[in-house]
């Protein structure tokens, strides 16, 4: 098993938690990170450490390859160029980059926004602001009872008002993929733009950003086994040259006098500040990392987990899924509820377990009314997690209302 | 001599730069690194890694403790409590934040901006920006030939019409204090708030926001031997509590439905996605190696080697000082030109010598307009510098016109 190989690589996986082996079950709120990754952050502080774009000196030099080479590595990740690459400091303050530039600039008084309901609150709080300022509608698309967005609805909430559609590619909740293809057709028969969050795909599937046709996505380092503080946008260029910046100060500037200023050019007009380098070459390791073990392989394993515990869960008759109960759709989360328990004490007592799964709204609180919970548990999983663990998780479940003196 | 230990702690300083050790003098762009702050992030990422306040598991407790130690530590760094400290990506988003937040909000037509020729873009371009949205007049305070902000220029410049003044403590390019404490008397006296700009002053001073009285104050970590991509703003509790957001996302809300949003208490509200935890804790670890060090220390060392360098330079008849050529108001900064050779030669041909200083305008282009310059060197000194390094500095110095060919 290659999992086993892989656990070696990742120092917190080796940790006792509760006097047990840590099974780490809440990769979908932040990966661990592999040894290799975490190398290649110290080097850089070790050996490469200046301010890049700005000294003259030979060190200087080598903190600017480190950080451009670092974005031709998240371009051919997500299969553009270095210049549609913008680096922030999480997805959300990439979903924030858009809704402040392209949508206070480009989004107008009774135009529509068109966004699912189980968005997480960053591709959604910043689009009620967007909407409120503008005097735009939001428009949300609601899943069928499996979880997925239908044709239909895709057909009926995209039309000829919809100036913009915001989507995760795979919901943080759900675990499944939406349906990008169809609703990017229908965004460009509506002439919308299409803003996709892809923090929960690109762990677990490989993203094409050219082939997909969208207008943006943003992901998180942290999320994808690299280093907290680092987030991407990628922007169409057309559009990136005709936002105005978002944050302002130097390094994306042209030139400044007191009463006036010029921007530079795309991607830096959009980078204001010393950049996080350090945790850019911790990123730039970790798409080493996983190219190393191919997507195909990372597939293969996640779907093997997903298949495995699913068919494990739906064997215990007091466990609800949300969201189609079937491996084949699901990338990486499961989130359930044992019934008549509430999920902060299912965690609890999973955790004493020694297995870390996430209790609470997840970020998706409309997602949460829409299914009537007000929380759930969910697990969520990386190329490190073993059927081992989804054992644990189980065995963990099955002593939760035992514990809570509920019987099974 | 503390430096030769200190030296020790860094190893980016024991590398060799062209066959010689580095001479390492842009400090005021990017400090280097102790293995102190690298080995408290590396052992984050390795043994208490997790998304801070979400998960209910041990793993995120410890996690959460880790963000929020780090919180109080700022805090007590800069004398105020947690709840006034947010963490940002570097003082530029700690500005833009204050200038779309606050700015975008109170600032009204024809109020004014006051603030000084000699700021940072950073500190400059937001407020162009504001001051265009809303109608503003900024007004700017201009140095009296030895670089200082007299009274008479404070008084002159900061009125009844000053509704905000932003002011570096100290100049990234003259390297002097300003008047921080007049300022903020005139300020008080307009009504007006007071943003501080204190990314070059803590390295080298004590910053206590509460003795200056300031409302806001922002400062970098990595310009405090801390990592990148963590930045901190302190505001004034009253202040940041009628607020709007900045950015928006997970962990700032309180609740959110589909078409409402209410958001958390401060200082969570400006705290948007997941934290660059990692990065936090080395800040922490930064600030525990200053205070094991101690700024009376520090600053008798700095005043040392300014004395040293200032006097080395003021024997060349060919060096032009910017800023009164005095160490007793020098913090850390010594920025000049060499006569007929442009900086950038002169920083190449010092790099040639394994002396890394910086050349350019150093994002303060309206002070070199003022200054009638294009660009100039600056030598940026830290806790690690040495008599030696000067010495190093000066030798090369000395050789640039004749390697030029134009004699000495």
């Amino acid at each position: 098993m290659i999992q086993n190989k892989i656990i070696q690589d990742f120092p917190a996986l080796l940790m006792q938690e509760n006097g047990k082996r840590l099974v780490y079950l809440d990769n979908a709120a932040t990966t661990q990170h592999p040894r290799q990754v975490l190398d290649a952050t110290i080097s850089y502080y070790e050996k490469d450490n200046a301010n890049p774009h700005r000294g003259v000196y030979e060190l200087g030099a080598r903190a600017t390859k480190a950080h451009e080479n670092a974005r031709k590595s998240v371009a051919e990740f997500l299969h553009t160029e270095p210049e549609e690459i913008i680096f922030t400091q999480n997805t959300t303050e990439s979903l924030n980059l858009v809704a402040y530039s392209y949508g206070l600039e480009f989004i107008k008084e009774g135009d529509e926004i068109a966004l699912s309901v189980a968005e997480h609150h960053s591709n959604l709080v910043p689009w009620q602001r967007v909407a409120k300022a503008k005097g735009a509608v939001l428009k949300f698309l609601y899943p069928d009872e499996s979880g997925h967005l239908t044709d239909e609805e895709i057909e009926k909430k995209i039309g000829s008002k919809t100036r913009l559609v915001a989507i995760a590619e795979v919901s943080n909740v759900l675990g499944l993929r939406a349906p990008v293809e169809k609703i990017v057709s229908q965004a460009r028969k509506a002439g919308a733009v299409v803003v996709l969050d892809c923090a929960q795909s690109v762990p677990h599937m490989p993203v094409d950003v050219k082939k997909l046709d969208v207008d943006f996505a943003a992901f998180s380092s942290h999320k994808l086994y690299g280093p907290m503080g680092v987030g991407v946008l990628y922007g169409k260029k057309e559009l990136l040259e005709k936002m105005p910046p978002f944050l302002s100060g130097g390094d994306m500037i042209q030139s400044v006098h007191e009463q006036s200023v010029t921007y530079g050019e795309i991607p830096r007009k959009f980078e204001a500040g010393t950049r996080n380098v350090g945790g850019e070459v911790g990123l730039e390791a970790a798409i080493q990392y996983i190219n190393s073990i191919g997507y195909d392989e990372i597939m293969a394993h996640e779907r093997d987990l997903m298949e495995y515990a699913i068919g494990k869960l739906k064997e215990i008759p007091y466990v609800t899924i949300y969201g189609e109960a079937s491996a084949q759709y699901r990338h990486g989360v499961i989130s359930f509820n044992i019934n008549d328990v509430h999920p902060h004490d299912t965690a609890s007592i999973l955790d004493a377990e020694g297995v870390a799964v996430r209790a609470g709204h997840h970020c998706a609180q409309p997602l949460m009314d829409y299914l009537k919970i007000t929380a759930c548990c969910r697990a969520s999983f990386a190329i490190y997690n073993t059927r081992e663990d989804v054992d644990m998780l189980i065995s963990g479940i099955r002593n939760v209302r035992r514990y809570m003196g509920l019987g099974n």
